[in-house]
């Protein structure tokens, strides 16, 4: 596309129009290309920018071919205009940090609430009330907090993984166990893979959920399993109690059956549709394996 | 690599033992390949698996030759554990609705109080809280969250746009104003693109925080302007609409200054070193622009 030659008169490489067709155009010459396509027309330009910045006004436009950054000027202002262009600057830095201090603010709130009601639920309505209102205020808007986040980094320590490595580790040792739970005495025919079974990983919404529900849980087994208990405070605690040892033998129960279920799969031959001799021999196998 | 023939002996396509090599080996054909892919040791399938399943126990595996997907079996499970298994499908499958459920009562709790501060800054602290203790508790937990909702969907009618917009239509008309607003009469060597000036993009933390942040602009502009008002609520109404019509004029101004800036931008000629003569033409041009 390029010629080396200058052409005896301008035409703009946008529109293809010549000096002679409008007189009245204003030329640029805008970067270090010769020859065709050394001229422009200034409103061509103009047009082919705007197209370049997608509506970001300030964002730099090279030269396609030579790659010469074109020199743009505005007209001067006033200072009132830049004064607000400054302000306006400010504002549009400044904004994403107090939207993200909105969110902090939200979730902080919403922490100090739910650590209200958690003590409300734990030591009963009318004493929790008491409670907090002879407490420091400071103390409060940093204790309060605080109990949610304690819930959720407490239900992040998996403990029942730990007792269910334990005892795979000691399983031999363990004979006593093995009429508890079925299947424990057998050697097994291979080891699976570390996190396939049981879903060991950690989900962040079973994790938040669970803590958060867990005074709920805790008083609701209190007032279930220890009615004769008096005080609120004495009896959410024993449910809680209760209800973390019976989820933990469940859950340390499921983790292991789901560690024999996955040591003990078995793939299949795949179905002969003739009778062939090999394969009658496999199938043989395979109804072995499914005992 | 795959051989039409099956060799006259098993070889596994993982570990390439024959079947004379370790006698107790269990092998399986667990796909429609023949020859001598057609066999594999149990184990090394087993092995194969869990590195194609990456800790997803149930997951689907196909022969990466034939596609045939191995059917695997697992032994039967009692009651309980399957009982278990479905509670913690459940729970699985619950959790990141109960997730969300907690996000949205985070927010929802956290535009009640802020409605219930705004109300106490609109009109009085004490005031406020006689207002919102003889209120229906209903009422209020339906209507205080909607005070920052309305600040902010007010906060999006963007009016001064449209009076800018109006303005630049009706421009030729409105003579008067030409004397206050410099650059107004003059006829615009361009239309800038809409949206290249003036940040014409609506961004959320901007409008968020502008919005939140309302009521105490409005309490602070009437504390300042109208200290002559007895009432709050008036007070604060006041101050409210002295801002928003002080802000709208200003921003009506620096919009409009901003497309005179983009609609009077000119693109200069790349500087020649020599004094070429068609160089020295443009830079004469550039002198008349820059004026």
């Amino acid at each position: 596309m390029a010629c080396e030659d200058e052409p005896p008169e301008k035409h703009c490489w946008v529109c293809f129009a010549t000096e002679k067709e409008d007189r009245a155009a204003e030329w640029v010459s805008p970067c270090r290309c010769k020859g065709c396509t050394k001229w422009i027309h200034q409103a061509c330009l103009q047009r082919w920018l705007d197209e370049k910045q997608k509506g970001n006004s300030g964002g730099t436009v090279s030269c396609p071919q030579c790659g010469t950054e074109y020199s743009i000027v505005f007209p001067k202002t006033g200072p009132l205009v830049y004064f607000l262009q400054q302000v306006d600057r400010a504002l549009s830095r400044a904004s994403p940090f107090a939207a993200a201090g909105v969110v902090v603010g939200t979730v902080y709130w919403s922490a100090v609430t739910y650590g209200a009601v958690t003590v409300m639920q734990v030591v009963g309505h009318k004493k929790g009330l008491d409670v907090m209102e002879r407490a420091d205020p400071l103390f409060l808007l940093m204790g309060l907090p605080t109990i949610p986040v304690m819930l959720v980094l407490g239900k992040m320590i998996r403990w029942e993984d730990y007792v269910v490595r334990l005892w795979q580790r000691h399983s031999s040792k363990l004979q006593i166990f093995n009429g508890l739970v079925p299947g424990m005495g057998r050697s097994l025919p291979r080891i699976p893979v570390e996190g396939s079974y049981g879903g060991d990983h950690l989900s962040v919404s079973r994790t938040l959920c669970g803590a958060l529900v867990f005074p709920s849980v805790a008083n609701l087994v209190g007032r279930l399993l220890f009615r004769r208990v008096t005080s609120n405070l004495q009896r959410t605690i024993l449910g809680g109690i209760a209800f973390v040892v019976m989820k933990g033998v469940l859950k340390v129960y499921f983790k292991q059956q789901q560690y024999l279920i996955q040591a003990n799969r078995h793939i299949l031959n795949f179905p002969l549709p003739e009778g062939r001799a090999d394969g009658n021999i496999e199938d043989s196998n395979d109804d072995s394996s499914n005992e």
